[in-house]
């Protein structure tokens, strides 16, 4: 399997429109020791051919844009054979409503995240342009499922949906009951490789769940938007902490790399990074640090295969 | 007033995700004739600090990080003071949705383009989620208002909503009743200079209304998005004539050019390129015949001053 970082950034991007502390400042004047990312967003394949987005972000265009596996090989094509979701937040959906040009889509995601998104919000009708635009293929929690190509055949890759603790899309809060199928991690298994992708970018939580999720993983690309609880505040750039928003921070002694030490991961690599995170900063003490733990932090572009 | 151009294409940008074309693959392999361009938006401002984008496009985040003047200036902050709508198609609000870390939004649109967002869409309550984060300033059919700033201070910029032809956004077919109020034209006055910016890029007939619009404009921004009515099907990517889509075509006796072509406009520039647009292919036989018209192109980043 071809796992390609699309986005490795957390909601907004770096930089981020409105923010001008010193990492998207840097990044902004081009400073070495930063570069820009996208928002979260994972290709994989089996073949190297046919590919399955894992989220859709606001970004997706300039993403499919420039990762040539990605472009049409026909007057109107596609090698996107369909879309994964792990939640139904803006940064992870928004990028489905730039891809209407009259190719079909086939979208995997739980019933809860369905609901969220097509009963709740009148531009999904530019997903129901014609007859078999959109088809949803549901995720059940903890059912394994095969990633099928539009014509139902088999692609090699099977997906699992795990609950891990999280949170309702902001704009879903007091509309529609929390759902433990609102925020899962999406397990990947190549039938051929036994090569096992587990992608896991907003936990708020290392858990049990957490853990039986990513046990066994070939590679994990997990939640990195924070390195510490109380980033923004000392940043000054808002009250929330890591927690408020639904992610566990990374560092510290109560931090998710603490917490998944002890797993067996030949690979383990940080993604989702938030603009004010020092990890963004290749120089930082922080990034040394998860490097010594044996942990990697994911760029845009970035390629593993399993 | 300084006029910035965003973005100058159609929806779908150029490339498109999933076209094929002679354009897209050239702009793709970096074919000197070509250039990519993001979707329909532009910035406009009276003193050069403090900004207002006509519409809101998917692509809104790139747009604004590779144009300095839009960059914040504190650790929460942004230039942009406001965004005027010429409808609710997504290529002109989708990026609203991307504009959503915590800085108030102030919004001009008619009341039919808000009701079409607002009322029928769950995500937009994430621009509801703290008092005050959005603003509408109702725009009214050929009611000229100022441009405020988000206190109430005049911006030194007038808006005038202008209706043209054109159709309901593809989502709302069927949903909501059309609206004269669907699809205008933006005036834009500056008071000190006295320049006029008439932006008109969803233009599905030029009739008295689109020509009283237009009248005395400094310089107009107008619908390019197809050279012919034909354009699509020629090119086998789709059955869709301009019309149908409600964009009168540029060139030929019927276009929009030739319609135009007695109007006193000191600037004239096409923009809102759709991909099949020979007119994005600066060698063509159409650009020069725009250009002996005295028409221009527009590109990502071209800069006016009136």
């Amino acid at each position: 399997m071809i796992i390609r970082v699309l986005g490795s950034a957390a909601g907004g991007g770096f930089p981020q429109w409105n923010c001008g502390c010193p990492n998207c400042q840097d990044v902004r004047s081009g400073h070495v020791a930063v570069e820009p990312r996208t928002q979260d967003s994972v290709a994989v394949s089996a073949d190297g051919r046919a590919w399955f987005l894992l989220n859709a972000s606001p970004e997706v265009l300039a993403q499919i844009a420039r990762t040539p596996a990605l472009h049409p090989r026909a007057p109107r094509h596609s090698p996107i054979a369909g879309i994964a979701l792990t939640n139904g937040d803006l940064d992870h959906v928004l990028g489905l409503f730039s891809l209407r040009e009259s190719t079909p889509l086939q979208l995997f995601a739980t019933e809860a995240v369905r609901q969220g998104l097509e009963e709740r919000n009148a531009i999904f009708r530019t997903l129901h342009r014609f007859e078999g635009q959109t088809t949803w293929r549901s995720l059940v929690a903890d059912v394994e499922r095969p990633l099928v190509f539009p014509d139902g055949a088999p692609s090699g890759l099977r997906v699992t949906a795990c609950p891990v603790p999280g949170k309702l899309p902001v704009h879903l809060v007091g509309l529609t009951p929390p759902s433990p199928e609102d925020n899962v991690a999406l397990r990947i298994v190549d039938e051929q490789t036994g090569g096992v992708l587990v992608y896991a970018t907003a936990v708020g939580r290392v858990d049990g769940a957490v853990r039986r999720a990513i046990a066994g993983a070939t590679v994990v690309l997990f939640d990195g938007s924070f390195w510490s609880s109380d980033e923004l505040p000392r940043l000054g750039l808002g009250a929330a902490r890591a927690e408020d928003m639904a992610h566990q921070p990374v560092g510290g002694p109560g931090g998710s790399l603490a917490a998944l030490a002890d797993l067996p991961i030949a690979r383990r690599v940080l993604t989702h990074l938030n603009n004010s995170n020092p990890l963004l900063r290749g120089s930082s003490e922080e990034c040394a640090s998860v490097a010594r733990a044996g942990w990697e932090v994911a760029h845009d572009g970035m390629e593993i295969e399993v």
